[in-house]
């Protein structure tokens, strides 16, 4: 019998692709997109569209109306986003306060009331550098939290690519023969990429050392 | 200068009390309540008049959009709310799957984006036998995983009932003063508490171990 377990699905490189990986591991996977009123909204048709392709099962959460007790984010289009690499400033300028216990603790409660005893998510070692709630010492903390508060169906929180770099993600992408031109990373939004956001350099940098051509940027 | 922090208020006893005994120690309270398509919405009617009867800050933070994903829980109105006291099984038919770590850690997020340092829940000693999210072991799991999600403003979850029973919640808040008419408990949500679900039997055993009248049935 399959495992099941719930993945958080932005529509972006990471997520997609640790898509890829558990359903080649033989997982059965149910997806959840969240809708926080993010600026680059594009992630969720992308996401919608990838769960379509695979006929993954896939939910999109909407949690726009917490949008407003979130602070200034410029993910939440309150502020401009900035035009750098990920600097101390930059990843400032784009955290969504807790935005990722807010996800897993939906994602907990929804895997328990189906009784699937996993959730996944993609955070990764560049990640972890600039986002609190990615670090690893996160992880192991709201590991045994979220196992105690599903206690009568206890979840497991999984976050397998904790140790990859982003280039590494999309070289094992790669492999999986990821369709990268369906994700979405850029903070902006916009009809294409705008190639000066942290996220949009981290992805070209992961491509370039992957001596390989983003197929987003190709068409 | 006053202490800031974050309450999450139901509208219940063990909320408001929790509000009165902030506002006796000097805590500069902004209150949320969360509307998870709870069968009893009277709650959060009556959390707004408490908080406005005390000029304290209230949002009501608007989750009705994932009541879908949380399973048929009673208090979700998606099966009958048990006649009887707080048995396992009843506990069961209205728990809502990992509902406060879901509360806490946008309460933690909101609470981070003002930089204010403290998140309150009224999570008592009868809920622990009750409900897994309101455990000391989960409390104390939790703690840590909001500290490091929240890393450039720490938020600390505090839980000061935890020890104490409803009786002796309801024991502190007579002597505060709270007007408990304004509370509402019921599961049902009616126009008067039923005084057979799980929660009106606990609220009026611990008005009756105080040798009180509770006021709401007075009206």
């Amino acid at each position: 019998m399959k495992m099941k377990a719930v993945l958080i699905l932005s529509g972006g490189v990471d997520s997609t692709t640790l898509l890829y990986k558990m359903l080649a591991d033989g997982y059965e996977v149910t997806a959840l997109t969240f809708n926080y009123a993010q600026r680059h909204k594009k992630e969720i048709e992308c996401a919608s569209r990838i769960a379509g392709l695979l006929n993954v099962p896939h939910q999109v959460v909407d949690l726009s109306g917490i949008a407003g007790l979130l602070g200034d984010s410029a993910l939440l289009g309150k502020k401009e986003v900035p035009r750098c690499h990920y600097t101390e400033d930059a990843a400032r300028q784009t955290v969504v306060p807790n935005r990722n216990m807010i996800m897993l603790s939906i994602a907990a409660g929804f895997a328990e009331a189906q009784e699937v005893p996993e959730v996944f998510y993609a955070a990764h070692r560049n990640d972890s550098t600039i986002y609190p709630d990615c670090r690893p010492e996160f992880v192991e903390a709201l590991r045994p939290a979220i196992r105690m508060g599903t206690a009568w169906h206890p979840v497991e929180l999984k976050a397998p690519f904790l140790d990859l770099s982003k280039a590494e993600i999309v070289k094992l992408g790669l492999g999986l023969g990821v369709p990268y031109e369906l994700t979405w990373s850029c903070y902006r939004g916009e009809a294409q990429p705008c190639l000066e956001c942290p996220t949009c350099i981290e992805r070209m940098e992961a491509f370039t050392l992957n001596n390989a051509i983003d197929p987003l940027l190709g068409r």
